[in-house]
């Protein structure tokens, strides 16, 4: 352990140029030591920074040039999708010990990360033992225990003895000490999981006790298909670091770290955040290929573009009264937009609580109730508003009656839609992080668009200047 | 430890009732036995949503029943300022009782939630160490390195023996075993500190040893000003479940978890998306009152509203224009938000990268550059949907250019500014959450409502029909 001092975020090194200028020079010299000591000084902070600085064949340059455990270290302060294009390309054997040093969860999810072929590549290179742990955790879906899980644990036959584990820890201490181990599992013939013992346990008794025989039994596990949520809950009552995964069959297959959920929990807010924004698949950096996050963005652009115009078909059908008071042009772009704004406000509530396991689809409503009594108080406040400012403009009563009420009415229908529409599509298994918005802004805006424009349409004679 | 099956999320009982329907009717006798069978057999998982379900009065009736150990389990399993909701307004000795069971930044955390004064009565009934404790962490600033840490940790003066250490674990087995502490610290004087020690080696060492003579020294630690992103950075690299925080004279004051700051981590990121939808604060529970609600979400729709008027006045100076061509009220609409689309992809994605660590204020013109390449694709694919549809509607050539054209230029402005605005806010030292989407807005539907209306007033006269 060295002492370590957190440095500022500068990215910028002794003589005041940033370190990939430094790193550019460097690379283009060949000087792999320069290279070394670079890579070595960097903080942990500004590594994520630095590679988005680097073409992909700097950093491949880069990281050949690295003992692949250091390599290893700068992989795991990226974020996993950004890992994998920053290594995908290397030659597959030098991507494979890089990829051995991570933990076992890192290795799947950054494989899966990679091009199949690509993957396969590195597959075939990797240790064997290694290669199997981790296709066997790409087979488990994203945000599971599977999924989550690290298979680097310790487990030991209920036939042996105290004596045999102290000596196979001997044997292999150093293997062990980067792992972080504190607890010992105990499995039957067939791999089950039979019990747990502590290390400092294994420590007071004497070598010849049966690991049956000083065992804990009855612990706490999480079947391997259990849900980010499950996870969640589970860790938050307990204050286990980490907890048994096991197959339905009882067999113990490996450990789910409480840290690793906190992270995966994290993710997934990040990812429906994403989604909510516009962002198909959930995950966008700058640093991917311009048509992959075209193709991203556009697939959401050309649904909306289509919804946008079906809604805006209301406004064809109403234009002589559009023609008879253009004013009412001013106004629907803004009941358009403020509608969305109510809207979007109760579906970010809505989709925080579903992550915080406060609300259900059977929960429908009395959301419903709660965004009706929060949106009566905004509908009346905006419509006040919005009529207020049209009255001053224009001098028109009717007017400003006509735009405040249609405010008024669709800010209550979607403050209703904003938070009902996310608990539907979950119950529905749809994803509601990604089609909330589209539907909620389609239907406030055809609903916008009518109110305004047919209640015009109705007192037109008092309309007219 | 109990074993432990998930079961699913019914929150059904026995009969098939809710379970908050026989807490109604055992709260309704009085039958408080009834009532703690019920909350022994809920599911952690469902315990967020029963106190959902629950009046405040219910709420602090059932937490009154309950052995305070219990209620302290029971609001672990709810974020915390729902816990502070739910406790807020019980007898203050009742409360403390509770909030005494709980972590120590958890502590500090609820009672940051309370009103003042409630917080004042707690703290003047609580254990006076735990009191001064939990009153001194909440001086820290939430997602630093002292908002974040406990305060339980076990730490020896270097004067001490590993005897004197062995008999203290022993004299307080009970209460350390509800920590899980696996290190010893060892401090100086001024409770400085010296060095770390595993409770493995104190194990093995004779007990006349002084700690001095076998603690680590040296070891990693971080200041108690870290902020989260310095702290997620730290563990990120590092297998360290726990890490000493010291103030600047050295003073060991706590220690942070990784696991906590990984849930800090992604609490940031929940908070930043629902300020980006609109939820001033960053946090909104449907369990709170109503005007606290309507306020929070009223203050940013208001301002939206007065700056939509101002995007909207750009209309205005156009009504001859629109009067002539009134199909152009149709696009107005249209272009105002799937300009409003593209723009805030761009935002979500450099909110993303900038929390992910990839990208800072100075990177402003790599972060154009790549949205200009992804925005020139996608604007020429929006643009020519639009013109495409509106030459379909009206056959006429020279108006699917003017909204064509026009909402090419302001993807380009939108996924521009969309990119850029969060990273110039940031520089300011201003929230990028909440300010960049109503910046993003107002501009791009100046600018949109502009092109497409300066455009049309330019070639009027082939647009007549």
């Amino acid at each position: 352990m060295l002492a370590h001092g957190m440095s500022p975020h500068s990215l910028s090194s002794r003589d005041g140029s940033p370190t990939w200028e430094l790193l550019h020079e460097a690379l283009e010299a060949g000087d792999a030591d320069a290279v070394r000591v670079l890579m070595q000084e960097i903080p942990d902070g500004e590594v994520p920074r630095l590679f988005a600085h680097l073409s992909s064949a700097e950093s491949h340059q880069t990281l050949a040039m690295l003992d692949p455990e250091v390599a290893g270290e700068l992989m795991k302060t990226l974020p996993d999708a950004f890992a994998a294009d920053v290594v995908e390309g290397l030659e597959p054997a030098e991507a494979a010990a890089i990829v051995t040093t991570l933990p076992s969860n890192t290795q799947a999810d950054i494989l899966s990360d990679f091009e199949p072929e690509y993957a396969e590549a590195v597959l075939a290179v990797m240790p064997p033992e290694d290669a199997a742990d981790a296709e066997r955790l790409t087979q488990y879906s994203d945000r599971t225990a599977g999924g989550v899980m690290i298979t680097e644990y310790l487990s030991y036959s209920d036939q042996l003895t105290v004596g045999d584990v102290l000596a196979d820890l001997r044997a292999h201490r150093e293997d062990y000490q980067r792992h972080d181990v504190q607890y010992v599992y105990v499995t039957g013939d067939r791999a089950e999981l039979k019990g747990v013992l502590r290390l400092r346990d294994l420590v007071l008794t004497s070598p010849n006790v049966p690991l049956r025989q000083i065992m804990v039994t009855g612990t706490d596990f999480l079947p391997v298909d259990a849900d980010i949520d499950a996870l969640h809950d589970f860790f938050s009552t307990r204050p286990y670091r980490g907890v048994p995964v096991v197959e339905a069959d009882g067999r113990l297959v490996g450990v789910v770290r409480h840290a690793d959920v906190a992270e995966a929990f994290g993710e997934r807010e990040a990812s429906d955040h994403l989604k909510a924004l516009g962002i198909v698949g959930g995950e966008e950096l700058r640093t991917m290929p311009v048509f992959t996050r075209a193709w991203r963005r556009l697939s959401w652009l050309s649904i909306n573009i289509v919804l946008n115009l079906v809604a805006a078909s209301v406004i064809a059908a109403y234009q002589e009264t559009l023609t008879a008071v253009i004013v009412l042009a001013v106004f629907l772009p803004i009941i358009s937009d403020m509608s969305g704004c109510s809207g979007n406000q109760a579906i970010a509530v809505s989709m925080r609580e579903l992550s915080l396991g406060l609300i259900q689809p059977a929960d429908v409503f009395r959301v419903w109730g709660k965004e009706l009594s929060v949106g009566a108080i905004n509908a009346v406040a905006l419509g006040v508003l919005i009529g207020g400012a049209a009255f001053l403009w224009q001098g028109n009563l009717m007017l400003s009656v006509v735009v405040g009420l249609a405010l008024m009415l669709n800010t209550l229908l979607s403050v209703s839609l904003g938070g009902i529409v996310p608990l539907a599509l979950r119950g529905l298994k749809l994803d509601p992080a990604l089609a909330s918005g589209p539907i909620l802004t389609t239907v406030t805006d055809m609903c916008g668009f009518f109110l305004v424009l047919s209640f015009a349409t109705a007192v037109l004679p008092s309309l007219g200047n």
